[in-house]
């Protein structure tokens, strides 16, 4: 049985205590936050968890065996290394850290000490990016010509983050797990509509090696609520819309074919290919499910997670890098991922 | 009655024709074109029209008053000049012309010979631009934001030009009617898929003084089609769906609202306001009958057409611009509009 | 403070006991149910509730005021009668009663002890059927031609009652509330789809007074979920898409015009005519929170709940008389509900 | 060469001309309409093809072979078999009389003559209806359960037959041959909502042998376009929604299963089954092409059209049905169609 304690029950905290609640192998034996009328709500829910106030007190319990932390992005690097410290594993919340040099150093404490440490890229283990990543890695896909996504609605504005740390993390982290290859440079734009708040859109343009490209864009100012993303190959094309209530991952058997030699580009004939659409069903197991339970077993077997520390250093990595494009309205911030361990 | 010559009956040729034919004021006396099997369509379509595979002979007719030119770009600025110079009016596809010196030429020659000078962005006459211009102009929709479109689908690849010059062209020319202002400065990226080609996919970003920014996806290589304008403003923000059969545009009353003062970032609240949706009913006259029209109005009363030769070179150094960014991965590129008139 | 005692706690119940124990000026006092796993979870969730797997209990206890019943049909009849003969209010779940007569009996009981009698009509607090009852009551809408509706997803399949019973009571009583007049017949058709089950597929066609109809489409068997009701009117139009997050009602400003006289049907010129679309911002709270409210309310005032004994008698009819012409393969079914006290 | 007279010019006949003038082996001789100007378009685009006001000329000219009949329903019967009786083969629009006396009437005369009739069910033709066809005959589907189709809009009344002759005429021809079986009954009821007009809103019901049901809703007065059926089987469902422009069909492979023995209904356990969707490619070329060209085919190999007299009768005698229905408000009106020949 592996004892979990858990920092803040604030937003996502409650899924937290809720998933872990129910895994086998798992139980939850502290949750700490400062506010006291949030540790009522735990005490109410479920009456065998200790709360405390004092987030040490999870540190120095010799029974806790790992750690989650779901506070504010600024106490993720000082939270984390205390809980590496202690020699507790650690599943942290995304973005990892506020620098890329926090990420390193969290990374380095783990290895260091043999834990295991996780960052809570959700979506990673979800049905529809699962299935993404495999149509990708086994070449259903064809070789992958763009990646575009869009993440847009009304709110929740940040007051310590752009929009790029709150919401482009999300499309930065399919990216990575689905393509399985790193971007080598970022160009951004954005701007910000409320004087003296972070910017509230963005775009982001990502250059990987050869012809493969990807684009995000990011809003917390649009009148409706989109949440789609294009992947374009030379073989096949997805949609992946995540409103979608069912049939979120659409496969269009479309695109294009060369004939002709190289010799004149008035040579190349470009032809248009259409077939059939399909929409494979998908895992609907919650993801936070699907992901404690990996968190778990790789506690136990001593793994190397999915979504590890390097993982969410090299988004750490491309959202400084977007940050620093953007005040230079678009100019490309180079980012140096190959020296991140795959 | 204003006799028109039209030049080139290939794509677009065959509407011009049709529209010319039926309004009042006008009529069609002459079409041109190298390939005699499209000729021969127009004299089993319109027995009354002459054709001729030499242009110069609707330039050295009299009796005509005005030419409209449907060619492709490469070809525009030769032939609206010899136009000009035989003291036609002229109305010639968009882009205008493939360098802006071309444009500034030919504003020049219509200036000096009096003559109008019109670019057909056919866009700008459509019952949705007019009204989404409309309420941007009396501030229904307060002060401006944000532009923000996308224009993709699967094909048709150009050999001449990248999808900038082919699909962003209609963007960019909707966009400056609709906001009334001109960008300072561009930042683009893009790619091209098939060796040897134009880029088949790009990424623009305008910026202009304020805190207004427009952004601009255009895609030769997308596994649906989508057409969609997203324009966000402090009062109200539009959805605009050109693919939609009816009800193309939505003007959302949402927003946000903004309380406390400014000494503290910490200290302003925002607040999120969500009202009504309203789509209004819209005029669905063709937009090259509207044009056509407009353009015959222009000739009789001497005026400036609304899509004049400085609209179009506007556009035209947008274009440029951008493919220049586009080369340096997104580094911004100013671009001196203000010295257009507008 | 009225004290509340809920029977069942399965499906519903949890929703009933959630609302009423955050509504003011209620409180839960007891909840029984036959299955001990169920009652331990309101322990876990509720400590102060106390809970009984004897329902008598509920009724014997003299602080207790009203009584929430919320278990299956069948047993709806006994439970509510027992409860007004313990003097208590009673909401009920619907359908209100297997027959009619139930229905009427219970009617006379609850006037007899002036007691509240409620039926948990609960699409009727939603903000979108009382946006579209007062748009048809206020005329904004025109005479109204017809209203037509579609309830169709996969499952759930009940082996009890069939499909009219479970999916068409809904329909009926917003169309009730909504057109504010009763039905005079009805014509209904269905199939089973398997042996020994109810029907799991119907069609019901009910006739007004005038040139009113209303027609409702039920299906358990479906491979999409629709929720759709489209609402005729001679000045405006409305649909009603329950599965839309926002934009829930649509009313269009569409419809005909009528020229010349009705001498000669050859005479009468049928024009078309299309205006702007509006979406109303609709209230939001949950529906059983305002339906709660109002139950506490009209116990307080001794007032008619809008959904009534009789109101729910008006449904039971419907369902009685639909089942029968359903055997019958549409032949119409006379209604007598003018004998119902509006 | 099959020589081919038009009868009438009106809104289809165009069609119909220009789609014989584009077919091998077919070409377009004469054209009557009692209307000049109509006759006068027909020269100006079609300058080798006859014209007359007096269709006889068509009837006694022996070098035409077939006659396509595009008038009003009312004069379908006189004409054709004057056609027929002139020895000329019969294309004649949908429905293909007034009554089906008529209908046996003209299949007696053409097979007494041995001439192809065939009616112009164009819907029969598109290539989502024929592989609709082919998944049901294939059993790909299973056993099927129900049809339910949604014609509906805002306009066009008809002043001569009600809504059921002008909409659901295209569901009916569909129906009968996608299901490739016949109803031995209908069920019907409907509204005018214009005095003195026939009916603008009906709602079919359809009885076959076994379990399986049809539904159709029509309406000229909705305030959306939607054009919608769903057909359920025992192992996939299908979802045809026409103003799809891609994606016409989506085949979903959900269901039900059973298990348990039917001893008893509460030991018959339901699951429901999901599992991918499929959206074919389908055949895009124009419906009246594939007719015309089977047309064509029919005459010259002497074989029966696909959609011959008999479908054309089946459908006539369902319109009457139902309209008999319509009076009776719902009653079931027999169909006796196992004595026409399938």
């Amino acid at each position: 049985m592996i004892n979990i304690g858990i920092i803040g029950y604030g937003y996502w905290g409650p899924n937290l205590v809720r998933n872990f609640s129910e895994i086998p192998g798992a139980q939850v034996k502290t949750v700490s936050d400062f506010k006291p009328d949030l540790l009522a709500k735990v005490q109410a829910r479920y009456p065998k968890i200790n709360v405390t106030t004092d987030c040490r007190h999870i540190f120095t319990d010799p029974n806790i065996d790992a750690v989650a932390i779901a506070t504010p992005v600024s106490t993720h690097f000082h939270l984390a290394l205390a809980a590496l410290q202690a020699g507790k594993h650690v599943l942290v919340e995304k973005p990892m850290t506020v620098t890329s040099e926090q990420a390193i150093r969290l990374i380095e404490e783990a290895e260091k000490r043999n834990l295991v440490l996780m960052v809570d890229h959700t979506f990673v283990y979800t049905g529809a990016v699962r299935k993404m990543r495999e149509l990708v890695a086994t070449k259903a896909i064809g070789d992958i010509y763009y990646y575009d996504s869009v993440r847009v609605n009304l709110g929740l504005f940040q007051h310590d983050v752009n929009v790029i740390w709150d919401l482009a993390v999300h499309d930065l982290s399919i990216m990575n797990y689905v393509l399985g290859t790193q971007p080598y440079g970022v160009s951004a734009t954005g701007m910000s509509h409320v004087p003296g708040e972070p910017e509230n859109i963005a775009y982001l343009t990502l250059f990987f090696e050869g012809n493969l490209m990807a684009h995000i864009h990011v809003n917390w100012l649009a009148p409706v609520k989109v949440r789609r993303t294009l992947i374009g190959g030379s073989q096949k094309m997805i949609v992946f819309d995540d409103l979608e209530p069912s049939e979120k991952l659409k496969i269009y058997d479309k695109g294009i074919t060369l004939n002709g030699n190289a010799e004149s580009v008035y040579q190349m004939m470009i032809g248009y290919r259409t077939g059939d659409m399909w929409s494979p069903n998908l895992d609907m197991t919650e993801a936070l499910r699907t992901e404690g339970l990996h968190f778990i077993d790789c506690i136990k077997a001593g793994d190397r997670p999915i979504t590890d520390g390097e993982a969410g250093l090299r988004v750490v990595r491309i959202l400084e890098a977007a940050t620093q494009s953007l005040k230079k309205q678009g100019q490309l911030i180079e980012l140096n991922l190959a020296e991140v361990a795959a």
